[in-house]
């Protein structure tokens, strides 16, 4: 059997009984470091589990899947990846080459970002689809992430907005000589992110984003309890003017409130204002929520 | 402390060893029973924990919360919910009476059908907002659902529906004569949800269904495994004809397939149509996805 298992969020605790059971019997273990990062050490992991894990980058799991798969057929064999096994699209491409190679499989779910973003005490009802950022370049800035903000914004929903990280990319003179060598791993900041919204709303024009008056919740490591996790809710302009270090650890996402605010949602979410006075000003006058 | 827990979807098994680990610190348990179902028996749970279980039904949990918060300044206290605790608008009152009451909470994680709907194939990034779907009776068929199915399409977005359940209901009589006496629980199958669709459609008639050509996956039991999980994807007249029992026992759920569909989502669900050729078909003329 083949195994695509879910870590959660947070640590090696948020495995869940049936994800523990799938791991201690399983002759290999990778461990998926790529499309997010767990905040908690591969050595830890493997402390908790009692088994050695495998490292598995993109390239392993992209173009070198047949090696994580030989013999699944007839043993146990698990991937861990971070949150849930369908966050990312080459989970769903190494399954399809396991149907193709005859071998059954069995993906154990957890939270997710996509889920999880719930903390913040924004209804997942009300979101729309959600959006990725990358980092901008000088010369590359991608924005239909913009058009999605929008039109999720002209329904009144809320954009959960995830940040690009870039773990072992290489550096555009290290690729064009051939070198294996890896940039340190990099995570897009609140302020950042906010600062490249900001950026193309002042390119496009539109009025979907309004830095002094748009609210917004950013939110780090959710499910690492009191001691990790942050949530700081505020307008565009208040965000990016937060101290860096206040938004803790990475990972950062970022969500974009929409129109179709409840009262509930505001008074839920504004024991994580920065200024609370503000934050229900700006829902109340311009978001038209009923507040007393 | 007071803890939510994540359940997870399916068993006694997808806690998470953190949230294991808070419930067998707590000196009480509740279990809340009505925003969703196990499927997995209270007893079951009981003899996994080694832990009583008192049963939370709605009055319990939305207007006697303070019950279950009391002394949980001193001791731990736990709530166990199924899936993940921000899927329902009652956890965040209680969350927000423990604030009010100074008693510090933590919630803990799990995976729920928001997220794990991403194991029929299609991606999480091409979901639009969530609707549900409540049973219609001969006098009260809302149909704001449709609305919403409507705007998710019009951007070529999937919907999940989420499919009403009757727990703990009154009928009409012994509500009016209050007896205290409750019908057995009721779960929405898919061939009811569909036909409710195919219903309204017929009175809209906005185009944005279409019984032959529309396509939509049917998910029960996400996260049992291979014995309880069931995929079925189809057109909409394929799912209604298909088979009551084919698709596994509740909980159901509904995915409406959008435009913005990607051939690799339709490669991965392929291996759950009702009809394979039929599925590719429609999704390549009416859906204009580039396939062989």
């Amino acid at each position: 059997m083949f195994y695509i298992i879910g870590l959660g969020l947070c640590d090696e605790k948020d495995v869940t009984v049936r994800g523990l059971e799938a791991i201690k019997g399983s002759s290999r273990v990778y461990l998926e470091a790529y499309t997010s990062i767990l905040m908690v050490q591969k050595e830890k992991l493997e402390a908790f589990y009692k088994k050695p894990l495998i490292l598995a980058d993109r390239d392993m799991v992209e173009t070198e899947s047949d090696e994580i798969l030989a013999n699944a057929d007839r043993e146990d064999v698990s991937l861990l990846v971070v949150g849930d096994p369908f966050g990312a699209t080459t989970h769903t491409d190494i399954i399809l080459r396991a149907r193709a190679l005859g071998i059954p499989t069995r993906v154990i779910h957890n939270a997710s970002i996509m889920n999880a973003v719930g903390a913040c005490g924004l209804q997942l009802y009300n979101f729309g689809q959600t959006v990725s950022l990358v980092f901008f370049t000088e010369t590359w800035k991608p924005d239909s992430f913009y058009d999605r903000i929008k039109e999720n914004a002209d329904l009144g929903l809320h954009t959960l907005v995830l940040l690009d990280i870039k773990v072992k990319e290489q550096s555009e003179e290290n690729l064009a000589r051939g070198r294996k060598i890896y940039e340190p791993p990099r995570y897009m900041s609140i302020r950042q992110a906010v600062s490249q919204l900001i950026e193309i709303e002042s390119l496009r024009q539109t009025g979907t984003l309004s830095p002094d008056t748009t609210l917004a919740v950013a939110l780090s490591r959710v499910g690492g309890g009191s001691d990790n996790q942050r949530i700081v809710a505020g307008t565009l302009t208040e965000l990016v003017n937060h101290p860096e270090d206040a938004f803790g650890d990475p990972l950062h996402s970022l969500v974009i409130v929409g129109k179709r605010l409840h009262h509930l949602e505001v008074e839920y979410a504004q024991d994580f204002a920065v200024d609370v006075e503000r934050w229900r000003n700006s829902a109340k006058k311009v978001y038209g929520c009923a507040l007393d």
